[in-house]
């Protein structure tokens, strides 16, 4: 009796691990093969007969973990590995089917089964985005000629002579050639842009509520409503089971050396950046001094393009040294227990992949082009470097590309190579090894499942996978107003992704030992920080990477006739080139082949006749008080709507907490019950003062759990 | 035995509202006589009586409410009225001492005990806040005299002409005649007030976060961690205990009904208001135009704080027939539960009464001076009615004497006049009525408590007070950058206010029946909403009502010599005087005594003499553009502290979750030994077979519930 009494003790504190592998072995076995009957009604009978009980018990506590699958069972039963199998066209061919997240549960255990469940509803929230998403960018390609401020670039008749793009070896250009640039942006920089970030800030906030229900759902379906933290806080020291095996015992070094560790990381990532930017500038004038004019006629295009791919690459590099760093960093920093180690890990390792894939874009978006000064008086950058503009029509172009480079990339060769290659790759090289070591071919073949899975990888934990996931939640979120396909191209990654994932757990690397969990953690509140980030980057992207809020202003403030008819003259100031500073001006002036006296530039500044030449002119500052007035309205606009939206939708599905309530009833009658037949048979043993066994249905119910009401749920 | 169980299980289903009631009037009867030994121990013992065990109950259910106190008990044992007794001098002597929050909560339940101990929080949180407000307002009356803007003003050599402040009545002013006005403008307009803005957003958070971990202290000690929310939402239908005695069962009015009435409401509330303005308009220009020089001298001031006044009095009288408003309008809707009735009667008295007390302060804030035309073509409202213009030195100081009035008068008169003298009052005429139904006076004498406490007035809820306490609440969180001292005023206000609510309680009114409650609702999420609104209110006074950023414009973009001489003539525009409108130039043109030709107002506008006479200036886009950029920046900074602070501090104290666990630790071992009992008394029965009686200690420990975990606690 001790001994049942001890394992139920180990059970209820481990979090039900091993109860759980009884579970989950005995599911699969229904699964696998149903004509057994082990149904609950059957198992009761033997159930008082204890010795058969604990014999069962061990029995499956000591099967191997793989279970054991008849080779020749029956065709109409499918495996959990069925979705997944060898055959490819099988693996593309059930990517709008639902996940088997029971079974992945039963497998895998809760933690397992709640990210495969997360990155379902992921995904399918990002199917009406990328619809909305490819809608918007629809809308772009649909006016693109109907665009006046495109057509008056285009237009050769606007005879505008514009300044020259860099010092000494660029020289004056025609407005007229930046027009399949102009066309473009207008693709991605349109009225419907706004509409879409508020709509992706609203979904965002939809996306988590949806969530958070699911999880409540899960968490019923699955029996964790009572389930507390307390239980896995209480681990004293982290063991080395997913983490690193080396133990440090002694004390943590001391913050400050932490602290500077850290920002030494990020400072690193940003001067990286630099580098780039700096190969842009140089790349740039070095293609402009040379003489093949095939390299000079795409200048632009090159320079863009290899600037973006070296920057994925830098990314893709960096990433995999900033996980060892954090994982080294946490490790110095000895947390006191598991939890606390991962979720250091996972802040640490977040930090700085975020800071790694975002610099670019967030220099992209909100740096480039604001400090280059103005023709007579450029900013300098380290010695003689003028520091970069944007193409006409803002650099939202830019931008666009590269986020389009980082996002497909970053997915392709991160996820898909490495993490497929790899694995494999590395099972290739344990085979061979243990090829090395004499084991035939045939004895291979003979060997026992869980001898066999030996040659798969370690489980090295979801983390990555979330990870993953968020760096690309933020890409879709962050900045959406600027890349409307964004939510596309992540849902075309996420349909395969959801798969690979699984057939990697299932096929390529070992077991995990289930864990418990409730919910998704730190995850849950890096995603609401990122939603929240979100609403300001997009507030600012429109405001100030785009060029709605001008053409707003120029429309109902400057425009005679109120339509966008002469906004490329309002936008573009006047230099007289006789301003230039000495060794700065062109040395090819005749380039145009006439002599060009007035050039202009993209800036709001006075002319050169005005009394204050250069000068930020009134249009600067009221378009400036424009744009931050559009960003307050659209950060606490937006903000509300997602408070409103989250206080509409209750946390838990109405259906769940009506049968929670019932079974909070159907508890409280149990007890009652239970005490009443108690009492009536002490009172019994009182009156008759005679010899009473106690019945055996009398004990049994002795503390119903709620376990028990659970299954009578399902004969409701 | 059956009737035990019915009570107890009534017990369990309506909150321990009975038996709360027992150990209550138990608990008081233990304070007012700890000489008659009723400890554990002893009733221990006559426990298992239990004949004796339910005579005891009864008795204890039907005793008055009220207990019979022992007139000659002995004088070191205090009674819970001892603090609010007759004596006035005790009444406010005891101010310092701490709430007996234990036992306001055994008396009147845990409701009334979590309003008490709410409100303790809030006014010990108001002392940092008052002190650093009382610091602020002194660092302004030291600086008051360095202040070179205002020294400028009174400096009669700076012979500034203003153009006048109404039409045809009004004539032109010297700006010297302000400088009393700009002097008290700095005691509230000085950069300690931005400092105090962010420091009171900390602050609310702060107080936020104390009074989660104070409901937690006090949920573990009042025992009410178990206890859910499902068992209040239970009442099908409201029964008029507290709420309106008419049972509405029709169906309600649609829904368009209600929306309308509702919103009317609120435009009775603009009307008002916009009433109040054209009565400032009106009588200033018919006091400009009396003859009389007494009321000439001092048009300001009189016509401020009548204007006031009349706001406040019409806010008195509107806040009355608010709560009948939203109280009517919530019956009509025939919400399903008491909760939602509560929830909904909550929602709409706030929203009414919130628009009603901060409608005038908020068109102060922020309309006052806004719409105001420039000279020669005012705005003009209602035919001929000029809009107001503010006070050279900025809207502040009127702002300031407006909350000032609304926060000493709303809390003097609505809170201690009516609060104290309508429950006296009506006392009395309850009391002359029974006298009129011939009850001598002798009579009255050996009337029982609970016979006396009928002439009580009933109780109607603590609601209201909450409500009182919200609004200030958002007085001093709301308009904090523009009045340091709220704070102060807050918190001597609610010095007296705790004693007086609970004198109310104790002395005034009936003893309410006792409610469960395990937090305080709704009224958490409205302080969370006011102290969200406060920060972007707060940016706004500060970015557009306070003078602090053209100051810090001038000082670092426009002075010659980076301070701020010469600041005052930079704010002020030139106006032709040739340029009035027809009709509106003044009638006494000579009022100065010399022949004005160019007048000052206060705006930035292009000179007479520029291309675009009066238009609005590159300054005034300048200053716009920074104000907004200031709102941005102070909204987010603010907002991410605050999350931090959230995040920093965790919402459960750690000795109570320590607690907690150990608790849950012991829980769990009782479970494994009580279950061991009974298997090892099973076994024993199968084994030897003979005739066992349960042995006593082996019954009472059947089902331990937390309080017997509570109990043992205190012995460690």
């Amino acid at each position: 009796m001790m001994f049942v009494h001890i394992i139920e003790m180990f059970v209820r504190q481990r979090g039900h691990l091993l109860c759980h592998f009884c579970r989950c072995t005995y599911e699969l076995l229904m699964w696998f093969d149903p004509s057994v009957d082990v149904s609950p009604g059957s198992t009761s009978e033997i159930k008082h007969n204890l010795v058969e009980q604990i014999r069962l018990f061990i029995h499956k506590v000591t099967d191997p973990l793989h279970p054991k699958v008849n080779a020749n069972r029956p065709q109409n039963v499918k495996s959990l590995s069925h979705p997944f199998s060898r055959e490819k066209q099988h693996l593309y061919s059930v990517f709008y089917k639902y996940q088997p997240i029971g079974l992945i549960r039963s497998y895998f255990g809760e933690k397992v089964g709640l990210y495969f469940a997360w990155l379902g509803v992921y995904t399918q929230m990002l199917i009406p985005a990328a619809i909305i998403g490819v809608i918007v960018f629809l809308y772009g390609c649909a006016t693109v000629d109907d665009n006046i401020p495109s057509m008056e670039i285009c237009d050769p008749r606007n005879n505008i002579t514009m300044c020259p793009l860099c010092d000494r070896a660029c020289s004056y250009w025609k407005l007229v050639t930046a027009c399949g640039t102009a066309r473009a942006s207008h693709l991605f920089d349109n009225p419907a842009t706004v509409f879409f970030s508020i709509f992706m800030a609203l979904w965002a906030v939809l996306f988590m509520e949806h969530w958070k229900r699911r999880q409540m759902r899960l968490n019923y379906v699955w029996d964790l409503m009572g389930f507390g933290e307390e239980e896995e806080v209480r681990e004293p020291q982290r063991s080395g089971s997913d983490t690193s095996d080396v133990f440090i015992c002694r004390k943590g070094p001391d913050r400050f050396f932490l602290f500077f560790l850290s920002k030494w990381s990020i400072s690193v990532t940003f001067a990286i950046v630099f580098g780039v930017i700096l190969y842009r500038i140089s790349i740039k004038a070095a293609l402009h001094i040379s003489t093949y004019p095939a390299a000079r006629s795409n200048i632009r295009a090159t320079v863009k393009t290899t600037a973006a791919i070296i920057n994925l690459i830098v990314i893709i590099i960096l990433d995999e040294i900033y996980a060892a760093i954090a994982r080294w960093l946490t490790i110095l920093e000895v947390p006191k227990t598991d939890k606390s180690f991962e979720e250091r890990l996972i802040f640490k390792t977040f930090i700085l992949k975020f800071v790694n894939a975002f610099t670019p874009i967030v220099y992209l978006a909100f740096f480039r082009g604001r400090l280059v000064g103005r023709p007579g008086n450029y900013l300098y950058v380290v010695g003689s470097y003028r520091m970069e503009e944007c193409a006409h029509a803002g650099c939202l172009m830019e931008l666009c590309i590269q986020l389009c480079i980082t996002m497909l990339g970053k997915q392709l060769i991160q996820n898909n190579l490495f993490e497929i290659g790899i694995p494999k790759l590395k099972k290739l090289l344990r085979k061979r090894k243990s090829e090395v070591t004499s084991l035939q071919e045939e004895e291979v073949k003979i060997l026992k499942r869980y001898e066999k899975d030996h040659f798969l990888g370690p489980f090295a934990g979801i983390n990555p996978e979330y990870m993953e996931m968020i760096i690309q939640f933020g890409m879709v979120t962050l900045f959406v107003a600027s890349f409307p396909l964004a939510p596309l191209f992540a849902l075309l990654n996420n349909i395969i992704e959801i798969r690979l994932d699984a057939k990697k757990f299932v096929m390529e690397l070992r077991r995990p030992i289930a864990a418990k969990a409730k919910d998704i953690g730190i995850w849950y509140n890096l995603l609401r920080g990122l939603s929240k980030v979100a609403v300001i980057v997009n507030a600012f992207v429109i405001a100030f990477t785009s060029d709605f809020i001008p053409r707003l202003v120029y429309q109902y403030a400057y425009s005679p006739d109120s339509t966008m008819h002469g906004f490329v003259n309002h936008t573009l100031s006047y230099f007289n080139v006789s301003d230039f500073q000495k060794g700065t001006a062109p040395l090819e002036p005749m380039h145009l082949h006439y002599k060009v006296q007035i050039c202009r530039y993209k800036d709001y500044r006075e002319p050169p006749w005005s009394s204050t030449p250069y000068d930020l002119s009134k249009e600067f500052w009221a378009i400036l008080a424009v744009r931050l007035a559009f960003v307050i309205v659209f950060q606490n606009v937006v903000m509300l709507m997602s408070d409103f939206v989250d206080w509409l939708i209750p946390d838990i599905p109405k259906d769940i907490s009506l049968q929670i309530h019932k079974e909070k009833i159907l508890m409280v009658e149990l007890f009652m019950k239970e005490e009443q037949g108690k009492r009536l048979a002490v009172q019994d043993n009182h009156n008759q003062e005679t010899c009473t066994i106690p019945s055996s249905d009398d004990q049994s119910p002795s503390r119903p759990r709620s376990h028990s009401v659970i299954h009578s749920k399902a004969s409701w």
